[in-house]
């Protein structure tokens, strides 16, 4: 009997007739002799309705009654895939992440998951054939119930596949990983095979498919992702160790990061307390700041990041706290750059990536401001309204 | 500091501004110095919209698929009224019933509580003034999702208050126990003390203010309950041991129980193993049947009984399973009957209740069909066209 971890995503389970299609289909599966555990998110719009209503209470929620309120929605979408799947006689069964044992350190809602027993797991798995398991939640140490975060619900299918040893096929909307942005280059292609780090650069770059933990969590314990399009035959992309893959070429993609914010702070003296209290705020509040850089000059001290978006409103709180200490401090966020990376894990072998994407956006005239690199990956910080004609040139110019 | 476990049902939880004017009541509470235990039921609608996605799905969901569905009701209204109060600075913290350990035993949909760990609750006030328990919603020894039934958060309440050995305060839309339904008998009057045995006479009569199972509960404990009317001054009524009463009369309260369904099995022979059958099946699903009578003559096999009508699914499944072993059985299902119930703790010591009983009724030309009596009730069953009519002539009679 094989064994498979798979995971829908809140589209995919967006309406209830969308939910019976998966049950249908999960039939088909456990018929062909496979026992499966299926994570699954919250239905469709069911987590922004929550948090419009949440908006309607307060504007700072407290953040472990948000997380209490958010697991309802996987909890509901869990029971009706449960009650479809019973009704269609497959011995299904609904776990929270509490029942499936998922134990998370961190912030209540942006929890890592620390561990999984899955001891309960081969216990149910004597009388059931499919096992489903609410994405994205979790409990830590003191009982209490927590979320993982975005992203949250395919870290919760990657790392149920680790501990059970099995591949993980994460279904979405879109069938596989694509060269680039298909909306931004037409003729971006689907890669049939990925490395581990270059997925892993995508979404740390902001391609958008699979965030970076989930990658790194699949590469520790070499498990194959399977990233393909619900209920679809279109073939879709897997991630693996690159010694497993065909294919071997210099860059395989370009990514282009718009949910990014740069973050500038301006005091008028050195103050190295400041820096430091800044800092220890933002790892407290576990933001991650991406390129930063710092300059003291005559006119004091000035220090710029760039972050993702999506942590805006913490950063804002983490700046009202130090405004206390620091009246002086001036803070301007501002959202007019884009990232644009190239990626391939060939770069390590063959040479001249650098100097071809330097002289791509010279000669189109496109500035950048910032450039970061790693094994794999070379990125540039643009003007926003650059971003997608330097993304289309480098994909030209790389043939992909 | 004095500790309270207090309840709000449905309809006063229907709407955010409802749950927000609560929680400013809470507020005022805690600033009297009280700790406060707050079990909360779902938000006004919400299980009838849960169940009735459901009965798209299917007819016949598996319980437990549906309790772990049902129960995200609650774990919404505590997570919403526990934002409000940590926004109004109450240090509060939401308790799914798995978290307040209220372990229970029994059917999924209606288990029973087993057993309350305090320990934690003395742990969570040592930091906190408002704890919110998820209220109808337990687990079994299997760490799998129950639900209590019918005024499950009642018991939820009775049930905290018994293991905290706090007085209980149950609050709804309506002020306290009327000596019989307002609506039918404008002049009712409001008690404003009934013993537990009066109560649990009225809650299993159809009074349908408190479910017995809560009042045996806080009998058992001697936790005195008070029912109020959500944010009002009216004035409510305790609920308590007969002891600290100061009114003794010999009828408190007339009530009227509507729905309820008359069953009447037929069968050609005299089969002693289809009514051990009929029986065992009716136990195995907790259903509670009341007045039964049998009667065997030359046509063969007739038992009647009555019940709740909220067991009506469960009644057909039963008599389906029946009916493959025993075509010829005829099961008949009808609503016709009502009770009608005089209920009083001072029948014990007084007498000539039953015949003034008997006399009113039969002076009216109002047929009744059976009569039980406990040690303080009579009931009589009438044509549901007379329900109200009887219950007003007695309230009348017995000068309620």
């Amino acid at each position: 009997m094989k064994r498979r971890v798979l995971k829908f995503g809140g589209t995919s389970v967006a309406s209830i007739d969308k939910i019976k299609a998966i049950a249908e289909y999960l039939k088909d599966r456990t018929a062909r002799d496979e026992q499966l555990v299926v994570v699954v998110s919250a239905m469709g719009k069911t987590t922004d309705e929550l948090l419009k209503t949440v908006s309607s209470i307060t504007k700072t929620p407290k953040e472990q009654d948000l997380a209490v309120l958010l697991t309802t929605g996987e909890q509901q979408t869990i029971s009706y895939l449960s009650i479809m799947l019973n009704d269609l006689d497959v011995a299904a069964k609904p776990l929270t992440g509490f029942q499936a044992g998922i134990e998370t350190v961190g912030h209540h809602l942006k929890s890592k998951i620390s561990k999984i027993n899955t001891d309960y797991f081969e216990q149910l798995f004597e009388i059931h054939d499919v096992l489903i398991v609410a994405g994205f939640q979790g409990f830590n140490t003191d009982g209490e119930i927590t979320t993982l975060g975005r992203g949250g619900s395919d870290t919760t299918a990657v790392a149920l596949a680790a501990a059970l040893e099995s591949p993980c096929e994460i279904y979405t909307d879109v069938a596989g990983v694509y060269s680039t942005d298909p909306r931004i280059y037409p003729e971006a292609r689907r890669l049939e095979e990925v490395s581990y780090e270059e997925m892993m650069e995508m979404s740390a770059l902001g391609a958008g498919v699979l965030v970076t933990r989930s990658v790194e969590i699949a590469k520790n314990y070499n498990i194959p992702i399977y990233l393909g399009k619900t209920l679809s035959d279109e073939r879709g992309t897997w991630v693996m160790a690159r010694t497993e893959m065909l294919e071997k070429k210099a860059v395989t993609g370009v990514a282009l990061d718009k949910d990014m914010i740069h973050v500038t702070l301006t005091y008028p003296q050195y103050d190295t307390v400041l820096l430091d209290n800044t800092f220890m705020y933002l790892e407290q509040e576990e933001i991650n700041v991406d390129m930063i850089s710092q300059i003291t000059n005559n006119d004091g001290l000035q220090l710029s990041f760039t972050m993702k978006d999506t942590e805006e409103t913490q950063i804002q709180k983490i700046f009202s706290k130090l405004q206390e200490v620091y009246p002086d401090l001036y803070v301007k966020i501002e959202d007019r750059f884009v990232k644009v990376s190239v990626i391939g894990s060939g770069m390590r072998d063959m040479t001249g990536v650098a100097s071809k994407v330097f002289r791509t956006l010279i000669e189109a005239n496109v500035p950048f401001y910032q450039v970061t690199t790693s094994e794999i990956s070379i990125s540039y910080v643009v003007d926003a309204d650059n971003g997608e004609h330097a993304a289309r040139l480098l994909c030209g110019r790389f043939d992909l």
